[in-house]
């Protein structure tokens, strides 16, 4: 018989990572990172940080970066919750506004980590299947609920909605906490921060990991009305009270307020996308029109999983997702312009074979 | 009536974390953290981290870190779990390990979280009162019971238990998981790592922000056989699968390699500690045997609530808990030992009052 101890481990399906490969030599556009380092006032904030100070429990409060945050946002530091990654802050929101025994909601082809919490936090759960052109159909979403979660844009679809959707959605939605995860919003698409101010059931998260290349740090946050936040920091005060260490403290607040260089490499990312959609759409592909740091594409007469499959062996990594209505699609991260040089040239390449 | 949405939030009392002074001039012996800085080696690793990396995602599995920890505590990588500070770690190991039914058993007097995160995740706890001592009695984990969680050295008590407590009280428990929370272990108490190898259901927690100097960064550990880290793995990456980031990675192993500092430093910790100790049972208190870097005192003339609070308008910040058993009672970190010649200058004055 096995070991009687076993009985009390939690029986939970291992989510394995993505192993990030150690060769320096690819072009890694398979996890969504910015080409492009962190503002220089966070690099200089962590290189000259003074370290005899981490003797010492970071602030748990994190005042200085919520004022920081809420200059940025326009709201009040009461507003802004900070955590380790918007994972973290996400898992949290989950913890703290999903307890209802009716089901929460969401798009079918969408985060894949939102099941996966639902599991662990046992919170039951529905979805809603995109429409056939991957947009979220907003109707669905007038149904009786225990709480809703979309992230806009959404991924890997990259395809965002504006203010009457998230308008409507709320208009829907008065009696449960409803969350957009605006993890990939600085590429282009509307921002529903400015909403929490209308919607008191509103909490908008994201991510210094993406458009503020700090995905190493992990610093992820949410804004809503206050009582939400305090909720959700009464929550993470009963799991660990400090989640932010001193150093990321240090280089948020300081990324944060470099509005000049995050505009500037946003700006770069953007640009490159569309010159590369331009590109992928003359060579016959099907590239939706994306509001994030990333391109969903397929190919009417491709094998995509072929394609990404060949693409590793020629050292360029794109994201392929062996999933049902999205399995011959690929995602592909925007890089520098000369990685999707090399990108579209090997791409040109296998269509050539 | 109240709105609805407001039926689904976590209703949770607020667990509210110490402040932190913003005075520099306060002699900060309340929060047990180390009056060293941290490895010279560790703030090298800082200071000159290649930040244009932190674009990328941190390795989820911590390979250098967690084979650099290997080495030290003479064990496999594949036995050592990191996560973001030793309450993410123990957070973690309560969802993971603490799946019974039956209640999981803890001293009365111990660390604080240990109720707030059963309440957090629904697990049924019992607590074995102290004996008069304030020694843990073995005997009464001899009960079944759905999990064990000690801390050894147990806190704010400052008392550490040897090699014979921990396997009677392995004999005492083969059918469920035995957390032995190590954050003060560094400071003279026997380490049950060792022990890991012979029970399988032994797991040992620990910290890098007492001993290391680390508490700013939040770094965390456990040590266990194989199956347990892999179900501590498959939790943490349903929750949030980077929590340790690359700047915390790099500083944690720079300071688990440097041996020398760190025996250098905890030596002076422990060498004030003893002669505080000395020093206040002279000014007559009676000061518990400590294996910690604090020291858990009380005095028969004294009101320690009143002297707590003289303290601090004398700007010495040490802690105060009013709870039942121990409300006559201090706990005083051990700082430099000038900090130390402040606080014993200051007691003196009060017992002179």
């Amino acid at each position: 018989m096995d070991k009687l101890w076993k009985m009390n481990l939690r029986d939970i399906d291992p989510y394995v990572p993505g192993e990030q490969s150690k060769d320096k030599n690819i072009v890694k556009l398979n996890a969504n990172e910015n080409p492009y380092p962190p503002s220089p006032k966070a690099i200089e904030a962590i290189n000259s940080f003074n370290c005899d100070g981490l003797r010492l429990y970071p602030d748990a409060n994190a005042s200085a970066f919520k004022q920081a945050m809420a200059e940025y946002y326009n709201v009040q530091p009461q507003n802004v919750f900070l955590g380790n990654g918007s994972d973290d802050v996400l898992a949290l929101c989950f913890q703290a506004f999903f307890n209802s025994d009716k089901s929460i909601v969401f798009p079918d082809i969408t985060y894949s980590f939102y099941p996966v919490w639902c599991r662990l936090f046992n919170i039951p759960f529905k979805n809603y299947p995109l429409n056939d052109d991957f947009r979220i159909n907003v109707d669905d979403y007038a149904e009786e609920n225990g709480g809703v979660v979309i992230p806009n844009p959404n991924a890997p679809t990259s395809l965002g909605e504006g203010k009457d959707f998230i308008e409507k959605l709320m208009k829907y939605n008065q009696d449960c906490i409803v969350i957009i995860d605006e993890a990939y919003v600085d590429f282009g698409c509307y921002s529903g921060v400015e909403l929490t101010k209308k919607y008191e059931n509103l909490i908008i998260t994201g991510t210094f990991s993406k458009s503020r290349s700090l995905a190493g740090l992990r610093i992820g946050y949410a804004i809503g009305n206050k009582e939400l936040i305090a909720v959700l920091e009464a929550v993470k005060n009963s799991y660990n009270s400090y989640t932010v260490d001193s150093v990321s403290m240090a280089a948020g607040t300081a990324s944060i307020k470099d509005k000049k260089y995050f505009e500037e490499t946003v700006s770069k990312v953007i640009t490159t996308r569309e010159s590369v959609i331009k590109e992928l759409r003359a060579l016959g592909f099907t590239a939706l029109d994306s509001q994030t740091n990333f391109i969903f594409a397929t190919h009417d007469s491709m094998n995509m999983r072929d394609y990404f499959e060949w693409l590793k062996t020629q050292k360029v990594f794109i994201r392929y997702f062996n999933l049902p209505r999205i399995d011959n699609h690929v995602r592909i991260t925007v890089g520098t312009d000369e990685e999707m040089d090399i990108f579209l040239k090997k791409t040109k390449e296998y269509l050539n074979k």
